[in-house]
């Protein structure tokens, strides 16, 4: 039977069908997500804790597990009709080498500077922070995905923006730190004399080039102890989840729009935010019994939190300042091997998505550094796209599932999210094409003494 | 008088409001750009001529003045489906931070992971290569978008695509070149040992970090002695304003769908790729009085053809190989400043723009780089694209004149042509930031030596 109206290759959503709420999926969850707890306390943290390092509205989105809809502010709207919608793309072009009667789509988030689906969040934490009538917002960038998304935000707001960048990135990849300077973001390497927590890491290790959990302890401490500031985060809270299902809820739209039922839901795992995001309103449809679909997530086998992980009480950040999530993990004491997807290298999981794992809604599935690296270069020379590392998981298990559909004859529909572009990563691709890229996999050791680290709490 | 339909942020067509033929500037010219000479008889270049370097099928549109409209063939216009139409975009938050009563609108060619218009011609030029049966293709480039446009373009089509690349950028801008090579180009330093030229001149400048000049020497030597290749080039030639059409073309059917009529039209200048392609349907209209527009050429103050140039027959490449072309021309001797904007950096200009020039059709303005730049941030910050430095020569031409519109309070339509992204032109923006950027300008006596090479051709 051939289609009548045949999908085209892109489908961008016209303005007015773009989603005008972000969707909760916490508000249709049967087990909720375990509460965060206070670090010295243990019980579950209040509005007025999290208040001192959060801006108002934010704690209470992180904090509201009810409101199934949350309007997007008209300010934070018109930014997204910038970059927004960001199309669903079909990779014909992939499906004709790989052979296959399946067909792929992918909701392709790269469009847009900050290269990646970061700015979805990042520019309504900024709005927020502007509506309390903050001077600025302070925040943690590792390889630099997030920080240039917020200085993209807060410069169209006028909000001040101050980025701890891990020093050995901020020398090592001064492209990105550049695109911050350039949205009129303060970037300083991390660890840095400009804060307490800086001056005693550099004391105490003089040569040290920096991680992610020493630049969180400085961009915590900056906001706390500056007037007008507060903390912003680019992925794992509840509220990055809610911001991120503009993917999902798109995607869903333009579905929709040509009758398409997807079979499969594919998308990388790092913290959760596009994952999160992805699936918001599949999920949905899935817990409410209305439709069965495969939700997957990729993690790296370097970094394995679903499928090696525990299910349990850690501390969000290395420097344990941060409240305690119940979540897949792999230990706060787990030190991840330099692997390239930066984005995908954190020891824990968004507490929403690690309850539907528990809970028999999705599956995981990590994949090795070199295979997601071909699967990435096999889509660039056919789709075109450069993907990102971190997308480039998603690709892979993508192309294997449209691989065994040409083994079986199934036409399934297989949807994945391309979160981003690589093109800040091309360090990474000159390995891969040198044969120098390794393929760590942690020993049942190395997970051992990441799991050390984690607190007793029933 | 409030519109009832007002303008979305971004105009995209629908797949089947594509342009389905590329359109032929000349056939309307009244004074036909003056014909491509043999550098040895100095008489006009035949077909057979060509046909040793160029496809046949590309030879024939470099030479036909006639023929209004080429039909899009199939393939490529499957391609264009990846990644065009391309947006038109209502630079509503720039226009809000002028305060400015003028409407703004760019035309965006920077969403492809080339990063420019290019792949709108590399992409043609491969599929006649591939459907004359031939094995590959061979090309020079510089800071690398052309190379990068070409290799995708190949990978595509399945054709060997083999770039030279200026030693210099090979070494400091690896990043580039690792794009080229995940689309599986082969990617040569020039000066070379590969050829005869390049050895030649290793030999005579052991030390030398190569030219664009003498890469195009190499690109063409490995295309004529090879069995199965022929070269192609990115910009300057008629073949590639007539690909590069589409952008004008999608342009105006944007423009019409929603009944605006600019009244100013702007482009950045090197070769002529983009200006050509931008105004193609524009011009037609004014040469055939249909519609006035005003249309304004922006190049560098450092390499100033058609504000400071002389309108002379000159050749196209500094190693002299190349047919010789009337054109604007600062002389094929003249070394361009080592400005930011690589694009921009041509001693020449595109035959058809220089005539149309000449013939009063057109505006033509320099502006100096660190105000480029300046225009460049300014835009970023609040439209969110980070635009490449080329690119950003049209927009601070557009700024001017909306500014010029806030004093006047006239409600002028400003279209411009935003060529592509920046994001590896990190290097450039990151002197702009430290100050270090400089303004070069060459003097009169500077201009005197390049007009020195210019062959004297009534």
């Amino acid at each position: 039977m051939k289609k009548t109206n045949e999908v085209p290759y892109k489908i961008y959503l016209e303005e007015h069908e773009m989603p005008t709420a972000w969707y909760n999926l916490r508000a249709d969850m049967k087990n909720k997500p375990a509460p965060l707890l206070n670090p010295g306390t243990k019980q579950p943290i209040t509005a007025g804790e999290l208040g001192v390092v959060f801006c108002e509205e934010l704690v209470k989105q992180e904090l509201d597990n009810d409101t199934a809809y949350f309007p997007i502010p008209e300010e934070v709207f018109n930014f997204y009709k910038m970059y927004r919608p960001s199309p669903l793309v079909r990779a014909y072009c992939l499906e004709k080498v790989l052979d296959t009667p399946a067909k792929i789509y992918y909701k392709f988030e790269g469009n847009n500077t900050s290269g990646s689906h970061k700015l979805n969040s990042a520019i309504a934490q900024a709005y927020y922070a502007k509506k309390q009538g903050l001077k600025g917002v302070t925040t943690e960038t590792g390889a630099g995905q997030w920080g240039t998304a917020l200085s993209m935000a807060c410069s169209y707001l006028g909000l001040d923006c101050k980025v701890f960048m891990v020093k050995v990135s901020y020398e090592q990849k001064p492209f990105r730190r550049e695109v911050m300077r350039t949205y009129g973001a303060s970037v300083t390497p991390s660890p840095s004399t400009t804060t307490q927590v800086g001056r005693k890491i550099l004391e105490a290790h003089p040569g040290t080039t920096g991680s992610l959990g020493c630049a969180i302890s400085e961009a915590v401490e900056a906001a706390v102890t500056s007037e007008g500031y507060r903390y912003v985060l680019g992925s794992v809270l509840n509220q990055v989840l809610l911001h991120q299902s503009i993917i999902g809820l798109e995607t869903e739209a333009a579905l929709k729009k040509y009758g398409i039922k997807p079979d499969v839901i594919i998308g990388c795992a790092g913290g959760g935010s596009n994952l999160g995001g992805l699936i918001a309103p599949f999920m949905r449809d899935k817990i409410l019994g209305k439709a069965d679909y495969r939700i997957v997530a990729v993690e790296p086998a370097s970094c394995p939190s679903f499928t090696r992980g525990k299910f349990a009480y850690d501390f969000a950040d290395t420097g344990m300042v941060c409240p305690l999530a119940k979540m897949y993990t792999l230990g706060s004491g787990f030190i991840p091997a330099p692997n390239h997807a930066g984005g995908l290298r954190y020891h824990g999981m968004s507490t929403i998505l690690s309850q539907l794992y528990h809970d028999g809604y999705m599956e995981a599935i990590s994949v090795p550094q070199t295979e997601v690296f071909k699967a990435a270069e096999r889509f660039a020379r056919v789709e075109g796209i450069l993907p990102a590392p971190e997308s480039a998981h998603a690709i892979k298990a993508a192309i294997d599932e449209a691989e065994k559909c040409r083994e079986t004859g199934e036409e399934k529909t297989i949807v994945f999210g391309l979160t981003g572009t690589g093109y800040f990563d091309m360090v990474a691709y000159e390995k891969f094409h040198d044969g120098k890229m390794d393929d760590y996999i942690p020993t049942d050791e190395d997970l051992e003494a990441g799991f050390k680290g984690l607190p007793v709490i029933d």
